[in-house]
């Protein structure tokens, strides 16, 4: 397969907010020899996640940026079509870093893949059991340590790691779970669909105000991807021994030196909370056990898992701004092949 | 002793901001008799603490607020001239919730007093050994998690819990200690007669700047007296799971609806990082082996301590605004009597 061309999204220019069109562009490659211990991937679904905008900074992250003509750095799965190594068989489904392109090489060192089960829906395994799924999980049990009874709230609750992580403390016995959404088509989804307890309208609502009422004694935890005016509504709301957990915050990768200033943190004394912000990677001793539970979950259908498909590489940056407009339900995928 | 006259200063009207001449007034009243399990109390030393200053508010604390008329509710110690309780002899020396008066009933309820050693430094206990000790050993043991070569940071550390939290720090084997403080004199205080590693003097220097000189791997510990924007440059500069302590946030007191607000945040994702408040009523049951520890401190002469004495509960309301003004150095006690 040596030869043929790859299409692949690389960073043009560092964007200072939201991505346009100078960000990227698709470039044509050709496809390199295979050197012993590499194996040639046909990619087949690219996982379109909000770190992703981070890593396109130049700024220290947990992650060195992506450098300017290099690939954009992305989670993706697809199917061996080539290998010289004895890791990779030629039809294996894997997923790892497979990045924004037509066919990428997975080794044996940093750049390995893990193969995917056999007969697997792709798609759903890259939205429950793939990094989205395991953060939820992390930043609800080993973060957040929910516990039956507790009440819980969610942002970006119509979204991939909130969808997922409503579920998660559901499936823990929590005794009411409130998801924060934009627009009622997503709150909707969130109850009808995902099954919480209630739902919080931020477009037409007073968050404030909604929190105080499904809450009244206040919230006992909090999983945050949003940060900004919400994550300091739910700091006013917090209830005795309240923990937030940051697992993102969304609000704020796009908006520079405007970034929203957090007013109510001196409730952390108040209430004695903890804050505390996680990332997913810190957590990979715990991966396959992890997702051993969430696989034993969706079995026992407590997982609805919803994939947003967007087809076409070249439309990857398309895809991941849908992340920072809302425009998604559920897990961002773009379909390449 | 029922029927001398008692100096009270009272809440006269809820603050806005700083306390001033309207704030509260002095009035006289009668000591009444005692009845059956009291004792009553010639109260000798006022401990100035900034959370009374919350307390004067009418919004929920984790203690009520003061009501108008009511004398402003304070720790203090004194001597016992007049006992109906087996608990209390007179000549005892106690130490309470005296408030801010000359005599103070202490009872075998809610409203008892402990029984100071005989022979004990009065105005230096009420300083390590009071509140103001056990909160600095809370903060840095039982929340902040201290451990040998961590890099420490402490606001406020000319006060009186910052300069006992510093010195805990290095007891427990902090690498650095650096303490952040107002002007030069209060900076080689710190150093100089605390024993801090350093010092960086918020009104005089780029506090950004210098932690990021101090501590080039971040800070490991953050012991947070102040809040606002010191408490965000500690933010920018955490060190990978590095521990926020907030024990209090004395910016942020008297500043109404102007609260700084926090735009780092983000990094205790990026860093891992863990934001968590606490009260130390809520490790009363630890008290007295927390104190046994500070008292093996002091002996040991770890831990120097300082006290700003002013004279007259009719000055109770300025001995406050100092801590507000930064007009102190060391524990702030008001001689009663």
């Amino acid at each position: 397969m040596a030869g043929q061309t790859n299409r692949q999204v690389v960073l043009k220019n560092r964007p200072t907010g939201m991505i346009d069109g100078s960000t990227t562009e698709v470039v044509e490659s050709t496809v390199p020899e295979l050197e012993d211990g590499q194996a040639l991937v046909a990619v087949r679904y690219l996982s379109i996640d909000a770190t992703i905008r981070t890593w396109m900074d130049d700024a220290p992250g947990y992650l060195p940026p992506i450098g300017i003509g290099e690939v954009i750095r992305s989670g993706g799965s697809g199917e061996v079509i080539e290998s010289k190594s004895d890791r990779y068989q030629v039809g294996d489904i894997v997923s790892g870093l497979t990045g924004w392109q037509e066919y990428a090489i997975a080794d044996e060192g940093m750049g390995s893949m893990s193969k995917m089960p056999e007969g697997i829906d792709v798609a759903g395994a890259m939205n429950v059991l793939g990094s989205t799924g395991v953060t939820a999980w992390v930043g609800m049990h080993e973060i957040g340590h929910v516990k039956p009874g507790d009440v819980v709230v969610v942002s970006g609750a119509a979204g991939a790691t909130g969808s997922t992580a409503g579920q998660v403390a559901k499936a823990a016995g929590a005794a009411k779970v409130i998801g924060i959404a934009g627009g009622p088509e997503k709150c909707a989804f969130v109850v009808d669909v995902l099954g919480f307890d209630e739902a919080i309208d931020y477009k037409n609502e007073s968050v404030g105000r909604r929190l105080h009422e499904l809450c009244p004694d206040g919230v006992d935890l909090y999983y945050d991807n949003v940060g900004g005016e919400i994550l300091d509504k739910v700091l006013a709301n917090l209830a005795m021994n309240g923990r937030i957990v940051l697992c993102g915050a969304i609000s704020g990768y796009n908006a520079g030196d405007n970034v929203y200033g957090l007013k109510n943190y001196f409730n952390l004394i108040i209430r004695r909370g903890t804050m505390q912000g996680f990332i997913v990677l810190d957590h990979f001793a715990q991966w396959t056990e992890i997702q051993a539970k969430l696989a034993e979950l969706m079995a026992e259908d407590k997982l609805t898992h919803v994939e947003h498909i967007v087809e076409g590489v070249e439309h990857a940056p398309d895809a991941l701004n849908l992340l920072f407009t809302g425009g998604n339900t559920g897990k961002v995928l773009v379909k390449v092949s």
